[in-house]
């Protein structure tokens, strides 16, 4: 993902490492590492409301584009290995496809599939992209850039029998923004907001500003009218828009809500399939998270950092 | 936007023409102009409500690509004229942010704009984008897909005053989609509608399958369990996912929703401002719609048309 | 072609026009638009020992991105229009294969070609990437850069016999390069000229520096040692390397050669081939250039000004 | 690198390691690793003259992409590590730029570079494409299509000083390519294969088929004329082409030479310059290659194997 300042992501759930290279790193920005292990303890599994299973102490390893903590403008590769493979824990899962999971559509694509923790599919590759972000958040906090998120409780939330999980909403903003970011037409920021958001384990639904809620009010009273603040500059005095008009960056926050649907894995039986059709009845196993909250905001953030840092330099080229 | 199946697009609502180039056509396909036509008539102003001040007659010319009206595989280019040019109409807007339009932010971006009709920033752009989708559906169609969409009334929609708009709500669905395409992590299929409907103008939100409403249910309500239908297939009773796991179409229908902000272009007096920070009121000025449906119809198709095909294509390099 | 700057060209020699888009046009440029003619002038066919049998007085129309002349940002699209359109001039080549054309490889590729001049195998495609050219040497002109080329007589060229042809040599400079452009890996600067001069009809060959001369050298003697100039800045005494080091430029001249072959089509009888094997006698029709020089040359330079931009304007999120 | 088939690659030369990701591997390929490690072993130092200092026992690691040997479509990350690092040999070139190499270029784009072994600079960068290669190579092997390169001694070549170097010339050969590979305009084969070899370290010249030498005949003389083979397929009798027409394969073996100039570090003293214009005397260290012969052969096979491969993958798409 991304034009100028990209990550290519690899790994497999259960196979020796997950990884990725960060291409179009500005040259010159010292980067702490440390910083980089905090936003992946923030994705650590058992945040969402019990502890899972899987005890991930994981480190990532930077192996290029520094020298002595700066970046030299050169891909950044990086992994993390895989620790805790207990293969022989999937075995039961190797011919059957769990509802809701990505088992099938793998099988149908590929004609194969690594079945050992959802193999590719796994929310462990998302890994991958909190370290990129990672790096991409302390590159645009130079430039004043600073991402937050929360999650929301629904609130027609319907409560949980026991095993059982939920959904979650990711409320994101971004802060100072310069107005001017974003593509025209298919390259709006709004647009590859949606892209990167939509890409994450889960996320089923995207809105900006208003968003959904723009179809309960009308053009009259939802218009971003513009007042000028006190330095003078001209502005609005609502945000309806969410930061965004026409497809690009108005200065100010962008502020986007991301829907994420309940997880597949349930701590109680659930029933899934085999390839000749018969029905496997496949017990709860170790112990899940019951909502993909509060760990998928450092991914939610990492996505909006590597989608705002691209586009920073892309902007970079708007004039000679 | 694409991959393999492209479309590249240009053109100011108030230029000589707005266009653009399909690559990656399949070769040795037959193609029907006036299917084309057809959806532009679908497009055309006007339908929303009242009238539009512009009459659109367009008519697209193919450059290239055909011959004798099959695909050549090469790249086609098209144009369609913009007759209803009257550029004076405009100069009150010349100096003037009207607000939650994009007059501003291109401004802000490029430091020049062309202010007549919105410029780059029309929703005339859409032409090109329904150009395309039209040939891509033919192409679809010969493999078994197709794609539909409606127009939906929202629950709490408010009452419109006199000349004020309102938000809209489309549902589109594609029928017929094999299993197995879309990328894993990144290029999930499901990102790439979302980054497609979020380029249309207007779009302020996006949901598939249940989207936003997996807030509202349990995982273990929500699960689309397995079922073998007549022919002895794998499918599933519920489509909650809305025919996409992991990123990857599933065989089902694929299902989603796009929100659409109430139309800025009023028909009543609004308040803009001027570079010096000037409040400057702009008439209502000639006929304007009061909601992009049905209009933005054809142009959901059209990105759902392209990105499927695009998926197609790329779906025959997964095995040798 | 291209990352930010970027082409995308479309066009048969007989359809209704060939021409393009091209995206990344940094807003705010002036463009002259006679100039653009005045390269395709150059780019006319006739002056390449005879004429040729075909009289195109070309006109380019711009159809967006350019507001009073000045540059938008947005992407400016053209078109040629072909009027010297005479289908029945070819209807002998319908299933026939010249040798040494793109005929049959048209056809094995697509199952269809467009047989009428060569089809989009045409050298009038050119015509696209010098309008492009055109408009990148103007940008490329406001930061200094320049580029001149020339056809150079090779040393052991045949004598011609009467309808024969012969192939060409073109050397081209770029002045001005500032030290720095290019990618380090797979986007070498040199790479990039390679790709876009060899895309270019009947281009065979590219060097750059001493290029394939450096096989008569050694290394004691082809170092490029380094030097201070007047002004005191590091440079070389020698440019060995052709401007470009690691692929990087060196702020030197960037200097390199393209070896085309002989044009294929002869004013003498040549002999093709149909579907069946069947040997088919093509008797000469109308007249024919007898080499690509020189209006090769605004071509040449074209793909030269389009690479260069490109890395210039990517070279500027090489830092924050 | 690469449409479908691609190659991301990172790594310094005296980092903690070189690697790469492999993405768009067609899925349910057997890969053997000997033959990777076989194709590393041939590329070593050490083979062009003299004992190269650094005995590097590569092995490379692959983290991703396969399951019991076997493709899974998903992309292969893997790492080589660097063992051989001593960083304290490299202190001497901390501030000095060489001459014919790098240090100056990246300096000047990036502000900043890794001084140990050329960096990102290094010829061991070309480990990463070996590998890709390797991989690529055995796909193809399933389709029949094989890859053989060897080093030819040039005519003039001079006579070596003691301690000198000398340049290399390669001529490559595709065997087993179908007719259709490649795109007709701006993606020819014969432009991705330039681009591909250009970007090797040392390489200052690539031509196809007869290339430069299309110079020293006319038309009528180098014209590939029809013949129908013992198949009844129509072929052409000579191969002056190199196998590409109009930027398409004909079906023919693909031909084509790299020229690469003689190695930068040479055996003897050269003179180097600091940032403040001082000349710096730089003692040979170490053993060195007299030529990038034969080393460098693997990596133009791996090249070409990127190109064919990401050519014949792309090529599906080209009809329904």
């Amino acid at each position: 993902m991304g034009n100028l300042f990209s990550l290519t992501s690899f790994g497999e759930s259960h196979g020796p490492a997950i990884g990725g290279v960060i291409d179009g790193m500005p040259a010159g920005v010292a980067i702490d590492l440390e910083q980089i292990q905090r936003e992946m303890a923030r994705r650590r599994p058992g945040q969402g409301g019990v502890t899972s299973s899987r005890m991930e102490s994981d480190e990532v390893e930077i192996l290029s584009g520094l020298k002595d903590g700066v970046t030299l403008g050169t891909p950044i590769g990086f992994i993390v290995r895989n620790h805790d493979q207990r293969p022989a824990d999937y075995d039961h899962l190797k011919d059957v496809y769990r509802p809701s999971h990505a088992d099938f559509t793998y099988q149908a694509k590929y004609g194969i599939r690594d079945h050992r923790g959802g193999g590719r599919a796994s929310a462990r590759e998302t890994l991958s992209r909190v370290v990129a972000g990672a790096i991409a958040k302390q590159v645009l906090a130079q430039v004043g850039i600073t991402i937050s998120s929360e999650s929301i409780t629904p609130e027609n939330q319907p409560p949980l029998t026991d095993g059982d999980t939920m959904g979650a909403l990711v409320r994101c903003t971004i802060h100072g923004v310069p107005a001017g970011l974003g593509e025209p037409v298919f390259g709006k920021l709004s647009s590859q907001l949606a892209e990167s958001m939509m890409s994450i384990p889960a996320a089923k639904g995207f809105d900006i500003g208003l968003g959904f809620d723009f179809l309960n009010v009308t053009g009259n009273t939802s218009l971003d009218n513009w007042t000028v603040d006190d330095d003078g500059n001209i502005t609005t005095s609502t945000n309806y828009s969410g930061g965004i008009q026409g497809g690009i960056s108005n200065g100010n926050d962008i502020c986007f809500r991301v829907a994420f649907k309940p997880i597949a894995t349930l701590m109680q039986p659930i029933t899934g399939i085999d390839k000749q059709g018969n029905a496997v009845v496949i017990e709860p196993h170790g112990r899940h998270d019951t909502c993909v909250a509060p760990r998928v905001l450092p991914v939610v953030e990492a996505m909006a950092a590597i989608v705002v840092l691209d586009n920073y330099l892309m902007n970079k080229a708007t004039h000679l």
